[in-house]
């Protein structure tokens, strides 16, 4: 375990995109750090304002920017003392060049942390399904940044995406997760049988959903969990060998 | 569903004591919460600095007083525009006077959440029993706000604290949340053998413990649930009817 760093910088989580996605990345962060005791874990601060402007209606309706209250929470996390940023929100990475634009502080980018987690699953480059939001998708941020490395993304069809995923997704925003886990799990495996070797959960909505059901048979690549353990790596921590499993009936 | 109050001033959540508890407050804030979209969720900064000394080791064994990290907190939640401070930890509550001291904002008090929890539960004023780190029943936090109002509190034995209660707390703290079940459930029992009606887990970490195995067969308060209650009421929200059970697998 390493050593306590008193006066180590926090960690700053522009979180609330859904809030309960950030509530679970602080609790995965938590678990997934190896510690025997409150002083080994990594400070942080959590900014969860779910009244950010929907990013996916920005992307592809021309809703309301969300770009001003993201940047509205970069502002305090800095403030507030923070080192770095972990967004738990795919879609918000749409506006990473903005927010980068903003901060010196470095934003760990949640589509590396979903590359890195593919690679300890034991998938190597190749096809892969990605799954997320109709903004996500759109602004093709999965896409762009994997196929130059070898990756090649399967999505979900139009008619998926209006009837199984953005479904899904909207459940658990509404804090009904069992309802999730059907349409989530019925799209991601619908990717596999399209050649998918693995299924990335690029919106933190869905491993929420996809947690509240029977295990899928095929690797599923949790961005919530990769971007704990990236903020971990960023930290300097070492990651928790008994922790990394969920006790039943936490939460 | 309250309509969304863009502007209202976020909740502050002092927490990090310990960073487990603190996640799953956020995450039962949000579950308890009757919220349709991201934007109906209430707006929250949560300061998780674990790095706070340890409240019991100062309160009984001379360690670092934990009052100016946690008015570093304060100042930090402050900053960031809060309206409120909910502090999902039971012993910092030993220090609320010189919190409060420190800053305008209310700090919403967890034996008054707890109280409420318990008549939430149907549960009368009477014998209940209360557990706690060393710390929180030395200094007789819910003893000396609960007595005046009718409750009688039965708290572990020393010895009970020693072989049960204390290392069922530290095993949370070091993320082994299923090792805590045992013995912080035996502990509870033998509050309710004694008469207790129900038991106060007036610790944060010990819910989590609770939660690790089967319902126990009398009424448990949990300090988790109950200071959630309290923000959500102090937000102007109104409960979940749907989302309050907690889903399978989350988290």
């Amino acid at each position: 375990m390493a050593a306590t760093r008193i006066g180590a910088p926090m960690l700053g989580v522009l979180g609330g995109m859904g809030p309960l996605a950030s509530a679970q990345f602080m609790l995965r962060l938590t678990l997934l750090t190896d510690a025997a005791r409150d002083q080994d874990h990594i400070p942080a601060v959590l900014w969860s304002d779910p009244r950010v402007p929907d990013r996916t209606a920005a992307r592809i309706a021309g809703g309301e920017d969300p770009l001003p209250a993201l940047l509205r929470g970069i502002a305090g996390l800095q403030a507030a003392g923070c080192g770095a940023i972990a967004i738990p929100c795919n879609t918000a990475h749409g506006w990473i060049e903005g927010m980068q634009a903003a901060t010196p502080l470095p934003i760990l980018h949640i589509v590396d942390a979903a590359e890195a987690e593919l690679r300890r699953l034991g998938v190597a480059p190749g096809p892969i399904g990605v799954m997320g939001t109709a903004g996500t998708l759109a602004m093709r941020l999965y896409q762009a940044r994997l196929e130059a490395r070898g990756w090649t993304c399967l999505v979900p069809e139009a008619a998926e995406m209006a009837t199984l995923v953005s479904p899904g997704i909207a459940e658990v925003k509404a804090n009904r997760i069992t309802a999730a886990y059907e349409p989530l799990a019925e799209a991601a495996q619908r990717l596999v049988v399209r050649g998918a070797r693995a299924v990335v959960l690029g919106c933190t909505e869905i491993p929420l959903g996809i947690a509240a059901g029977p295990a899928l048979p095929f690797p599923v690549c949790d961005t919530i969990d990769g971007l704990a353990r990236a903020a971990i790596a960023w930290a300097g921590r070492s990651l928790s060998q008994s922790g990394s499993a969920t006790p039943a009936g936490l939460a």
